[in-house]
């Protein structure tokens, strides 16, 4: 429809479009009318505020049609826009015209009144409809832009790495198999184990859990590149941090060392927010208001930080020392939990802080080794209020580092010939890290289950819709 | 490292660095030197073009060493950029010092000579470090790019829809399942049928083929939205245009009918290719060079022209009148065949061109019924040399024309409720289309294979590295 503006334009513009007729289409959210008068607040999906309509029986035909009009029902409406610098709301439409473009029912699930997140998870197919989750997925598609634009302004290569895949990247969680096998008559070998010569890849094949081994061919070819596209754990965790199917960003960067590396993810980070704080205002501060009431300044606390660094010896003493008894007792060796975490980021630095040099028995084959023969370059960004949201490490390079490293963790070579032929031809330090993306989600709105930063959830016993 | 300059920054402000001394690091892509001079090209993979290092056994101490250099080692460079105006380059730079990051091996498989593009599938770790597929995965980074910032300008929202489903969209081809069963021991119902109880989503679940029906739920919250995203057809097609995953686009938009969605596809359409050719001149003009030698004169001509729209009827008579005799005759109600398509495209209209309204019976349920009662409000979007490029359709609203539907498709209301229900609470027309990402890619390179266009392809019987 040309001649209709979009309820985000009018908010942007009020004075241009002040005293003049426009045109909105919209969904009914909130009516309510007497005999004489009606007020309508219509969302048109554009922006998280609604706009109020006001109607009047002495000019609109359908007055008592549009009275009726169960929530949800969409509209068109033609009317004078009014400024009203006294009132909530910068503007409203007063109504000369009405359309009724589709009724909605006196059932419809999601009445104004507060609902519970688990009941809206049941409704995935309406509760974009909600404010909460209006924001949540207007936030996360604008984080989402922001990654690609911060990427790209550096002239990062996006590369798409496969979602099915032959090979555990780095074994790390159960995977989901990807077969077109009859599951009714699995075909087997002579031996009796599964003979994958019928399935459609004729190998074994499973869905991926990084993009990793394939980002670092074109980061070797391209420099500077990242991913982002969802990978996927068959964990059955059950727990309000961890899905099924998840989106992960992961950058890998040529001829950079892990310094670089922590300052590529430190400036992410704060590009990330400060983008998403400064094009959605309104609904940053409804997070701030209604679902996190620290939220805001937390993150502004980020975005304005220098980002602690302390080795992960280093953390552990600090731990060991600070007199606060942890469930887990901290030694060196272990892989820190959330506590441990919250406490060096929380209590310890009360910013960001970057752990490095990790035990090489707790971090990936990958990771490259340390001089001293213990520790590998990994590190990890812990944030307060949630711990651990990114992960990463210098790669190793040197071939026969590498190869004796798979050895030791039983490896089979043939299995990873092309990942050890890139350090055979032109090999070249690089890092990289990776971001889960419903995590940095969940960070910048509040939300505190993962199932409410995706639309439509994937978890154990749960794809519906 | 901090103070390496990135080559396409030294190639696009190279008169800001003449006579300075910069450093570079990168890949060696040829070299030849005699005993007292050499030239290497250099690439640091930012950049398409190489720069050339000319080095001096009078200032190189290690001059032998770096003589030798086997192809596609990592060196770090630092010397004098000097503007060369009439030669091929703008300019080269004079080695003050080399230092070699990582030897390749003279077995590198990627030596300076035409290679088929069959070989280089076989290497697909390597591929990227040549010219072609150096310039194939840039455009497809940069053209993302563009389709990300086309529709955020325009407010849509970014939709992630599950990969995992338990529904199968519209039945478009076969499907892969996904499992964490025990394929050599398949539980069973007493029936005999597959128990799923112990599967991780305890139903029968697959990759899916679109996100177009849980798009549509968020288009009518959000009223713009799109979703960019793998999909997956488990298809036995062994041709050059298919492939097992792939990336799709699926714009939603509400309160919008078929002639909204056209004029969507064409704007995004000619913004994406333009946009390519500004960013990319280098890749673009080598794809004219070496790969498709009409392709510039192509793109320009669909970025200036106005589609043309005609009706399928329209088209069906324009196909059977023309004189032209095709493998397969023209009558009303077949599906136009990629010679058809191209027919039209490139011999009727010269430009590219919207077919719409085909019959109901070759479409999806889904797209809205006309009031003939045999077409549906279906659009192709056809261009000269690949055929159909787009798909789309207005969507049925009407809750008793798409039950009424379904029921001729034998399709289960049931596995559709949340479907139905968006036509229950709130319907108003909406419209959309599905652009295969890989297809735009080998139209805006000139790449004929689908193969050539995707970092690590899958397709029948193939999911290497």
């Amino acid at each position: 429809m040309k001649d209709v503006v979009l309820v985000k334009t009018l908010y942007r513009h009020t004075n241009e479009y002040a005293n003049k007729t426009v045109k909105i289409s919209g969904w009914v959210r909130t009516l309510r009318a007497s005999n004489a008068f009606g007020f309508i607040e219509v969302n048109d999906g554009s922006f998280f505020k609604n706009t109020q309509i006001v109607f009047d029986s002495a000019k609109i035909e359908n007055f008592k049609e549009i009275s009726k009009l169960p929530i949800s029902s969409s509209i068109t409406v033609i009317g004078t826009l009014i400024e009203t610098p006294d009132s909530k709301q910068p503007f409203e439409i007063q109504a000369e015209n009405i359309i009724i473009e589709g009724m909605s029912h006196s059932d419809y699930p999601l009445q104004k009144k507060r609902h519970t997140f688990e009941y809206l998870r049941s409704i995935a197919h309406l509760r974009p409809r909600s404010n909460a989750f209006s924001a949540v997925f207007r936030v996360r598609s604008v984080a989402a832009y922001a990654i690609h634009k911060f990427f790209q302004d550096k002239g990062f290569v996006y590369t798409h790495t496969p979602i099915i895949t032959g090979s555990d990247c780095e074994g790390a969680g159960e995977m989901f198999r990807v077969t077109t096998l009859d599951l009714n008559n699995v075909p087997k070998n002579e031996d009796g184990t599964i003979s994958f010569k019928e399935d459609f890849f004729q190998k074994d094949s499973n869905l991926t859990v990084s993009g990793q081994l394939n980002g670092e061919c074109f980061a070797l070819a391209f420099r500077n590149i990242y991913t982002f596209g969802p990978t996927f754990r068959a964990e059955n965790s059950n727990t309000a941090r961890h899905a099924a199917e998840f989106w992960m960003i992961e950058p890998e960067i040529s001829f950079a060392d892990l310094q670089d590396n922590m300052e590529l993810a430190e400036d992410m980070l704060k590009y990330v927010i400060k983008y998403v704080m400064d094009e959605c205002p309104e609904e940053m501060t409804f997070f701030n208001q209604f679902i996190d009431k620290g939220l805001l300044d937390r993150l502004n606390h980020i975005v304005n930080s220098d980002f602690g660094k302390v080795s992960y010896t280093e953390a552990v003493k600090l731990l060991q020392e600070c007199g606060k008894q942890f469930e887990y007792p901290v030694e060196w060796g272990i892989d820190l939990q959330t506590e441990h975490e919250r406490y060096l980021t929380e209590e310890i630095y009360k910013k960001p802080v970057f752990v490095t040099d990790y035990p090489k028995d707790i971090k990936a084959f990958y990771m490259r080794m340390n001089e001293d023969g213990k520790t590998v370059a990994a590190m990890d960004c812990l944030v307060p209020g949630i711990g651990e949201i990114i992960g990463g490490s210098q790669r190793e390079e040197r071939l026969d580092v590498l190869k004796s490293r798979m050895a030791e963790l039983d490896l089979n070579e043939e299995d990873y010939w092309w990942y050890l032929e890139l350090r055979k031809y032109g090999e070249t330090k690089h890092s990289g890290f990776g971001l889960g993306f419903e995590r940095l989600i969940m960070y910048i709105t509040g939300m505190s289950n993962i199932r409410d930063v995706i639309p439509f959830p994937r978890t154990t016993g749960t794809a519906e819709f």
